[in-house]
């Protein structure tokens, strides 16, 4: 059995996995001091238990990680810490895989994906912030620096050019993600008809409000689709995937959105590389559980 | 031996190579009707008569290549053409490998840089356009659809949005390469002073009189650089090389251009990717033989 173990700032999701599937799972709730011990201990209990044979067990971390070695994990407040002594001190012999959670998420939408001639992928995911994960080969790439996948703050965005949390402007993260969405919504508020209430709104009333036609929602849709469609096809030069899962909150949008990045990454895109395919990620909750059963 | 092969539009150049140092070599002229021909049979001969015992044959191809199938080499004006029973009718049991040239080139100058912990790199060439080649890990990346590189066509400048050959508007290519040099100094020819001969001047030109202090020569040169720092910064977001070289004719210009790129990079750089290592390519032409000999 391989056990995938995706962490949050909340809450640890512990998948155990048979042939690409999740068969069992456990919650652990997130404790900063104790993490790493709170998880592993409940997967040993629970396999003894449950009579598992452990086969492995991958790691999906929100930060930055070099192999074992948590270099800085920001919102659970983890740094600088080796968790392979933790692991060797419930399980022996087990395997090990670690990468971001980013990357673990884009694995497992490539596994689950009936469309299996794949062999890379782009996961791009759309929440409070923009995040990127990549698959080469099957395999996630972490990067020279582990830095691999961040396109949340690739420069795209001249006209608005609003401030990013890293310090920088015009990141696809300002004007691309939930809080982006926002953003655009409230900036262009006065120029469009609209049933958005000014004061209380979040992003999903604004993509709800556009498929109803409501010409603030359906503007703020098209700008947000042009700089995804312009930052896919900008990726796609760089690295050639064979496809690209949008996934996140906001993607729950769905076809409206989906079809509105593929229009405008067919503007932006070099006409060998036209016709991407770019999908809705599938598996929300799951998708990081499943990739981190199969690092290793 | 290892035999690399670099097909260019006017000669093919072949390397005979031994511990990633080229030891020997032939220059065959290209006939785009019995090129692999001419080739194959002049690194027969010559292997015989100089006793090389050949392990392998690898070919930098200037076009779109999907293993030993050439789809299309526009500058050569070869398409639709299987190598490999050309390769087999005149060598048994050597092994083979193929790319395009940019890639070839790319895996060249990271073979041959000191720097040997480096796995990973992405070579961007400035000439007439702009072309990019990928290694991860050591192996070059030709893409899901044998396009990697393509990065002379992302998009990149929305001020001038000039047209570019490949019917877009906006790439890369259309503001970086030796022609984007040469449109760039027309365009602001009347703002700044310059003892550039407005009729004809060439991309050499222009940054040699920057290397003077000329005004034009170096607002073009800032601009350049500024695309391509910006450029840059994408690509180490979608991708995390180790190491950037920047290649082809452009490049001669040195220090100057590369410290500017620089400056451009981390103004444009997520805090986690800046400082990276951005180096002038040092091979030459001979990149393309040597990197095409570790194909296999």
């Amino acid at each position: 059995m391989r056990v995938g173990i995706d962490v949050g700032g909340t809450t640890v999701k512990v998948g155990f996995i048979d042939n690409y599937k999740i068969i069992d799972k456990l919650v652990v709730e997130t404790k900063k001091e104790t993490l790493f011990d709170d998880v592993l201990n409940e997967i040993k209990k629970y396999s003894l238990e449950k009579k598992y044979d452990i086969e492995g067990l991958g790691f999906g971390l929100p930060g930055h990680v070099i192999g074992t070695y948590i270099d800085k994990m920001p919102n659970v407040g983890i740094e600088n810490l080796d968790i392979k002594p933790i692991i060797s001190s419930y399980f022996n012999n087990v395997k090990i895989g670690t990468t971001n959670d980013a990357n673990a998420a884009a694995l497992g939408e490539l596994l689950s994906d009936n469309d299996n001639k794949n062999k890379s992928c782009y996961m791009i995911t759309l929440g409070t912030g923009v995040g990127g994960g990549l698959v080469i080969d099957g395999k996630v790439r972490d990067g020279a620096h582990a830095n691999c996948g961040e396109i949340g703050h690739m420069f795209i965005d001249d006209l608005h050019n609003y401030k990013c949390t890293c310090g920088l402007s015009g990141c696809l993260e300002t004007v691309a993600s939930a809080t982006g969405i926002v953003r655009l919504a409230n900036e262009y508020y006065d120029q469009f008809k609209t049933s958005l209430k000014r004061e209380s709104f979040v992003s999903k009333d604004v993509f709800d409000l556009a498929k109803e036609n409501d010409e603030l929602g359906l503007f703020v849709l098209d700008k947000v689709a042009s700089y995804l469609g312009k930052a896919i096809s900008i990726i796609e030069l760089a690295v050639d995937v064979d496809i690209i899962y949008i996934g996140g909150g906001v993607s729950n949008a769905g076809d409206i959105l989906i079809n509105k990045i593929k229009q405008y990454y067919n503007k932006y895109a070099h006409f060998a590389i036209k016709n991407l395919n770019i999908k809705k990620a599938k598996l929300g909750n799951d998708a990081g559980m499943l990739g981190a059963a199969y690092l290793f």
